[in-house]
C-alpha cells in the first residue's frame, strides 16, 4: 500500500478513536471538553498515530493494539501546539486554516486544554493491558517530557533567544528532542504494541530519521510553502529570527540535508527488513516531497 | 503518632526522593531543569505525598511501595500550582515566601516546566510494578484530569467570571474537582500502593472529605491569615471577587463548613477502622487547626 494510503486509513481510524476517548462536547465543564474538542478535531496530518497503527500492523500486531498508543500521541502532539502556540511561546494565530485555541477561546483555556489533553493521553494508556500500559508509559513520557519535547522547545526558544551558540550541532540536537522523539516514541509503541520487544530500538532509530526529516522539511516549507496549503503562516521563521536548517545551511542546503536524512530513514526501515516497495521504505520519499 | 509528627516525617522523606526523581540542574536544558527545581524544592507541606505514604503504611505497605505514587503527586500538584500563579489564570506573584516561577524566569519557561513536571510524574509512576504502575496512572489522570483538577480549575475561572451560577452547590462542585479530587487520589494511590484493593473505595472516600476541609480552612484563611505565616498573599480572594466559601457562606458559616467536613472525616476515617488517637483519625482537627 503506498504511503498516502495508508496515511488517509490511519487518519480515518485514529480520528473515531480520538472521537471516543474524548469527553463529550456537552458534559461539564463544557466550556473546557468544548476547547479539546476544537483542538483535537480540527484536522491535522495524524501522522505520528498513524506510524504506530502502520508499525504495529507490519509487525504482526492488530489495530486495537496500537488504538490506545496512537490516541495517546495524537493528544501529547496536539497538547503541543496548543501551548507552543501560547502568546508566551509562539504568539501563532493560525493553526491548520483556523485561529488557534488561545484565539478562538481565551488564554487560560488554552493552557488548561493543554493540561487536560497531557493528562489524558496517560489515562488512555492506562485503559491497556498491565505490562504495554507501563512500557507505553515510560516510552512516552521520556519522548515527551524535560529531556524529550519540551526539552527541545525550550531550547528552540534559547536558540531564537540567542543565549545557546546557533549551530548546527545545536539545532540538530534541538529537533531530535523537540520533533524526532516523538516520531521516535510512535515507532517504538508500535513494536511495544505488537508485543515485538526485540525490534523496540531499531524501530525507534527508524522513527528519530523520520522525524529529523519532517523537521528538516518542515524548515524549508516555511519559506518555500504558502498559506492556504500548509494550514498556517508561512516565512514566521525569518521574521522571528528562528533558528532553523534554513538559516544554518541555506536553502539549497536544507534540501540536501534533508535528502541524506531520507537516506538514513530509508536505510533504518532495511535494517528492520523493510525494503523497496514496502509502506516504511516509501514513507520517507513521502515525507521529503510533502507539501503540507 | 500525632499528625504533625508524620507529617513532618513524610516531607523529609518525600523530599529525599523528589531529589532522586529530578533531572540535575546542570542536565541539558540547565534553565529548564534549574526552574523546575525551583518549582519543586521551595519548600511546600507536602501534605499529599505525605497522605499516600500515611495510609499506605496504615494498610500494611513499605515506605519503598508509596515513594512512586507520592512523588508523581507532589510533581501534578506543583504543577497546577506554577500553571495556576500564571498571569493569565490568578496571576499570582508570591507562592511559598518566593517569587513565582514566572517571576523568577519568565512565562514560557513556567508553562514548560508545568508540562515537564506533569509529564514526569507518569514516567515516575511508569517506574513501578506493571500492575501498581497502571493502577496508579489510571487514578491520578482521572483526578487530574478535565472532569478532575483541571475541570475544577476552569469552573473556579468561569465562577470568577460570572459565567456559572454561583451557587453553594457549584462552589462545592468546584471544591471536590479542584481540590478534594487529589486528596482522594493520594488516599485511594496509598491503598494501591500497600495492595490492598478491597480498601480503595473508603480510602478515596476519607480523602475527599479531607480535601474539601482542606479548602474550606484555604477559603477562611485568605481572610484571616497573614502573609509571613501563609507565604502567599492573602485577601486576593476578596479583591479578585473570587468565588469562596466566605463569599458564599460568610465567615462564621465556612468555620461551621468546615466543622461539618472535619467531622465527615473523622467518620470515614472510622469506616476504615482507624479510631480516635490513629493519625488518620486526628488528621482532620490537624488540618482544621492549620494556619498555613
Amino acid at each position: 500500500m503506498s504511503a498516502p494510503a495508508w496515511l488517509a486509513e490511519g487518519r480515518t481510524w485514529v480520528e473515531a478513536a480520538l472521537e471516543r476517548a474524548l469527553p463529550s462536547a456537552n458534559e461539564p465543564p463544557a466550556r473546557l471538553h468544548q476547547a479539546m474538542r476544537y483542538a483535537l478535531l480540527g484536522g491535522g496530518k495524524r501522522l505520528r498515530p498513524a506510524l504506530v497503527r502502520l508499525v504495529c500492523l507490519e509487525l504482526g500486531g492488530t489495530e486495537a493494539q496500537a488504538a490506545a498508543p496512537a490516541v495517546a500521541l495524537e493528544l501529547v502532539h496536539t497538547y503541543s501546539l496548543v501551548h507552543d502556540d501560547l502568546p508566551a511561546m509562539d504568539d501563532d494565530e493560525l493553526r491548520r486554516g483556523r485561529p488557534t485555541l488561545h484565539v478562538a477561546f481565551d488564554e487560560a483555556t488554552a493552557i488548561l486544554v493543554g493540561d487536560a489533553l497531557l493528562t489524558l493521553s496517560f489515562e488512555v494508556l492506562a485503559g491497556d493491558e498491565p505490562l504495554r500500559a507501563r512500557e507505553h508509559a515510560r516510552v512516552l513520557a521520556r519522548a515527551a517530557g524535560s529531556r524529550g519535547m519540551v526539552g527541545g522547545q525550550v531550547l528552540d526558544l534559547s536558540l531564537e533567544a540567542g543565549a545557546t551558540p546557533d549551530t548546527l550541532a545545536a539545532l540538530e540536537d534541538m529537533h531530535r528532542r523537540k520533533t524526532a522523539a516523538l516520531f521516535a516514541a510512535a515507532c517504538e509503541m508500535g513494536a511495544i504494541a505488537a508485543g515485538r520487544a526485540a525490534e523496540r530500538a531499531r524501530c525507534a532509530a527508524f522513527g528519530e530519521r523520520l522525524g529529523r526529516l519532517f523537521q528538516a522539511v518542515d524548515d524549508w516549507l516555511d519559506v518555500t510553502g504558502d498559506a492556504a496549503t500548509l494550514g498556517k503562516t508561512p516565512g514566521k521563521d525569518a521574521v522571528l529570527a528562528r533558528p532553523t536548517l534554513v538559516r544554518a545551511l541555506g536553502l539549497e542546503g536544507t534540501r540536501r540535508r534533508a535528502e541524506e536524512l531520507a537516506s538514513e530513514s530509508r536505510q533504518a526501515a532495511l535494517e528492520l527488513c523493510f525494503g523497496p516497495g514496502t509502506a516504511l521504505h516509501e514513507l520517507s520519499a513521502f515525507v521529503l516531497a510533502r507539501k503540507a
